[in-house]
């Protein structure tokens, strides 16, 4: 039997939407999601636990209450759990997380930004 | 304050063994880890842990007893618990892993090929 891999350009084609990602894959009880960034999101935390960013292609920023650090495509962030963050992207930016199962994008914060849970693309 | 990103190739330059994994970030308790393959692995398995395999750079392959799956730059694969496998490159391909803290390169293998567990670059 022959398996596939998951090509991360194939499935960012997929979608266009910004701040809605799309989970591509589980591994134990973490989710591996694609996303399209664009603007500002809203300031969040997740109480308990650290997410990862991973930019593919382009370039965005996370501003903390203090500082901020910017990425480019081949580089990667953990937000410490607790940690108040805002990411931005002056153009779309696609980016993947790796974060639990069941987090929400908005975390703690909530509104109209914040997405669906669990879709699989 | 401005904050440090992870640039995978600045990373990758800081070492040139081969089936070495170094760990570039944690995530609660999972380990990011970088390396670069070449040639064949040893069959092995994580008895209870999923494993994540990214290529960053190159091509590899994943043998399983029934199977296999190619992989090139830009793709992933999540290789469930138990299964055993063998990671296998032609040439050198660069790679990040995604697994809990503490999990062995060799799984319940062991052998020459086990790689120390906790280096950081």
């Amino acid at each position: 039997m022959n398996y596939s891999s998951i090509n991360f350009k194939e499935k960012l084609a997929r979608f266009s939407e910004h701040w809605s990602p799309k989970i591509v894959a589980q591994m134990n009880d973490y989710h591996f999601k694609l996303a399209k960034f664009q603007g500002d999101f809203v300031w969040h935390r997740h109480a308990d636990k650290d997410e990862v960013f991973i930019v593919l292609e382009g370039a965005m920023r996370i501003d903390f209450r203090e500082g901020s650090v910017d990425m480019k495509e081949g580089e990667m962030f953990v937000v410490p759990k607790g940690v108040e963050h805002k990411p931005f992207a002056g153009r779309e930016c696609k980016i993947m997380t790796v974060e639990p199962a069941g987090t929400i994008n908005t975390g703690d914060t909530g509104g109209e930004l914040t997405a669906e849970d669990n879709v699989w693309i």
